[in-house]
């Protein structure tokens, strides 16, 4: 690409505009802005603006997009497939600061908020005054923008679906600066081409959001978890089907494996409830009445021990058999990234009833491999979250191994009927395996996509379909 | 446009390659491929092919592609903006044959079906097995295909959301010819822009709908509904805010005014359980227990006549008074039509505190115009239907009052945040609200997709953005 290098009066423009205490130069810019949370791709920008408002984003678009400067938006930097790293430098907008809630609408039970709110603020706010908003992916200090540019899923999807159901309106900047309104409060909308549904899940590469018109429910004022131990990590996801066919939709249906919940133990320093069994599923049911969630939990509980293969039902009820399950089960992703040099992740979607397949052909190409590949996961939507360890391997083997890895768990899901990302993206790390996947038709009706909003490709080049 | 004019040889062809019995020349094609339901938008395709499979439409496409050929999908014909009118003539694919039911996915909870399928045949084939889909659009006889073609949406939005959130996957025929499969029975989707998401309410002009994966939900066991006059119009749509924000949602919150009831009844000839008020409300309730549906349409109950203005609730319980007030709703659109010579439409929605504002604004219009302009519609999301009757004027005034009468209600829709439409659509007949409501950018960027998808702009050309 042939973009402008930045140079320094760039940078004094960029100081006439902006709080020039808020435009960093790239010496002091820290290198945690180089990479994303997994840090497999790295390259720093060449100035980061801790951007404060639309009509500052709106400026310095239509400066780059004069200049031809590439711009890159990041949030919490909570990602995992580099979607937020400048791989060609120029601009970093943060958006941190641009953290207000600005509307809580009862009426239309709608929440209006800046994108760098982060999720767990969003939660604490509504919460308290009664209702939900129900995406609730495991990282909790991701930023809302960093959320809708993925369509984040998480564990709630399997009963409430993912972010994208939860964004009514948007406000964007395009490329070139302009600034304009996708969606509002309004439940239904059949008026054109739906632009804020391409802009959820672009990753930062169509347009900047400045502002998100959520919607809200009444808070479900029940809720309970069922710990269940299985044998194995086949008679747990046999039960998902299962129980999906009973009828009741459980909010979350989590799986994990002895190896993870033992790494998340040693990360937090603290016991799991329960440690006999290979393999679990943790299932969360919500609902508005007591009976209600009462009827679905024991409905399932029963099932899974009369007709499944269950070694038990755990009622998480207590605070404490709480704390130590959903702590241990936020910590995964760090509890395996502590027990490691490095990693990397596979995120791919399955059919719900192929993912014992899919976790035990991951345990086939360990053992081939002779590595170490933990994971856990969305057992109810089919999501499955696989780490590649690196251990003790040399660069050399490492990136061998970890390419055939990946080759083979990518095909896997291809043949059958995934696809390569349920929740994390493609960003640059899974951009060949989403181009193995797709036809090349549909690669360029996204590349036809991309330049339809930015002829001159400057926000976040190289990222998703080129 | 210069379009190629089907001729001779042109028909040939496709007989050699579609069972020339389902290839009707123009000279035998009825009058009512012309138009759709409401009939505004009238041209006649010059050659109507019913079509079987994805493989002939494939072929189709290839030959129109290469040929320059227009290509316009129908399904039962029941839109009310024009989609299917095919204005440059040309080739209409009728997909009604289309119409198997190709798997029910107990697993996955999901349906896959064939564009054609008629939304009563869905209803009828899963809710006898326990499953539920939730869109609920008044037009029972509309194919799948236009369902989601258009992001139909219906009374069960308030509780559901709309067909967007229902679809899981699409096959597609791409305007050259190619086919292609976007999402799948996956609950999750990170995997690059979502397509999928863009072919749905695009009404035609982007890909040909061959196949569609829905989602399912097990059936709510329980329903209720109840029936509420007010005095008035202000008096009901201030109730609905304060329903709302009761923190019970509703599947369902419909409103109607006196006369459209008597048109019901009139064209029904059959009586409406009430008639004593101005205006009404009507609510549904579901849910898996009969307590859970007794607590929330008690708690409606009491509010809307212990704290609001009701003058009554009247349960809709027994079979005949449930026939009496939901086939008066179903007939709303066709009573009004035929209550008058000819009419036109508006579909305008609005945030719901807005939606008694919007209506005594039409009361205004039709008072100062000396129309009729009687509505219905979606108190519970805002969409409303609004019909402005032409009765015994002539034409030029009456062209003069309809442009009158859009003009003041889109500018309010606008002015309210509101949107052109809320689920019948653009097509033909609004693409001069859109183009007024949104910006020029907005409209350049619907057509740079468009361009993306349909380089030689064969696909329903003259819609949505054009």
């Amino acid at each position: 690409m042939n973009y402008k290098t930045i140079e320094h009066n760039d940078i004094n423009y960029l100081k006439s505009i902006i709080d020039h205490t808020r435009v960093i130069e790239k010496n002091e810019i820290s290198e945690d802005y180089a990479h994303d949370e997994l840090g497999t791709i790295t390259h720093m920008p060449d100035v980061l603006i801790r951007v404060k408002s639309t009509a500052e984003i709106s400026c310095i678009m239509e400066y780059a997009y004069k200049q031809h400067i590439p711009v890159v938006v990041r949030g919490s930097g909570t990602g995992l497939v580099g979607s937020c790293v400048p791989i060609h430098g120029g601009i970093m907008l943060e958006t941190t600061e641009m953290n207000q809630i600005l509307e809580l609408d009862e009426t239309n039970l709608t929440l209006t908020v800046e994108p760098g709110v982060l999720l767990m603020d969003i939660y604490e706010h509504i919460e308290a005054k009664g209702y939900f908003y129900a995406p609730d992916p495991g990282e909790k200090s991701a930023t809302i923008g960093g959320n809708i540019s993925t369509n984040a899923g998480g564990m709630r999807a399997v009963k409430y679906g993912v972010t994208r159901q939860w964004v009514r309106g948007l406000e964007v900047v395009l490329p070139n600066g302009e600034v304009v309104q996708l969606g509002g409060k309004v439940v239904k909308d059949s008026s054109g081409y739906s632009i804020k549904d391409l802009m959820i899940g672009s990753e930062g590469t169509l347009g900047i959001i400045t502002k998100a018109i959520l919607k809200l429910l009444p808070l479900p004022k029940e809720s309970i978890s069922l710990l269940i131990p299985f044998n194995n990590i086949d008679e747990a996801m046999d039960a998902v089907p299962e129980i999906i066919n009973s009828k009741v939709i459980p909010t979350a249906i989590e799986f994990m494996e002895k190896q993870t919940i033992e790494f998340a133990e040693e990360f937090l320093g603290r016991n799991f409830p329960d440690k006999k069994a290979d393999a679990y599923l943790l299932l969360t049911f919500d609902g508005t009445s007591k009976e209600d969630v009462d009827r679905d939990y024991k409905t399932v509980a029963n099932l899974c021990l009369e007709e499944l293969k269950a070694n038990d039902v755990l009622i998480v009820d207590t605070l404490e058999r709480k704390e130590s399950v959903w702590k241990a089960r936020g910590a995964f992703l760090e509890a395996i990234k502590a027990s490691t040099t490095e990693m990397d992740e596979c995120d791919v979607v399955v059919p719900r009833q192929h993912v014992a397949q899919f976790i035990k052909f991951t345990h086939q190409i360990a053992e081939d491999l002779n590595m170490r590949i933990p994971s856990f996961g969305h057992a109810g939507d089919g999501n499955l979250h696989i780490y590649i360890c690196r251990d003790d391997l040399g660069e050399a083997e490492w990136n061998e191994k970890l390419n055939i890895a990946f080759s083979k768990m990518y095909n896997k899901a291809k043949e059958l009927n995934g696809l390569v990302s349920g929740e994390h993206g493609i960003g640059y790390a899974k951009k060949m395996y989403l181009k193995n996947q797709l036809k090349p038709t549909q690669i360029n009706l996204m590349n036809g996509i991309k330049a339809a909003f930015d002829q001159k490709n400057i926000l976040n080049p190289g990222k998703v379909c080129q």
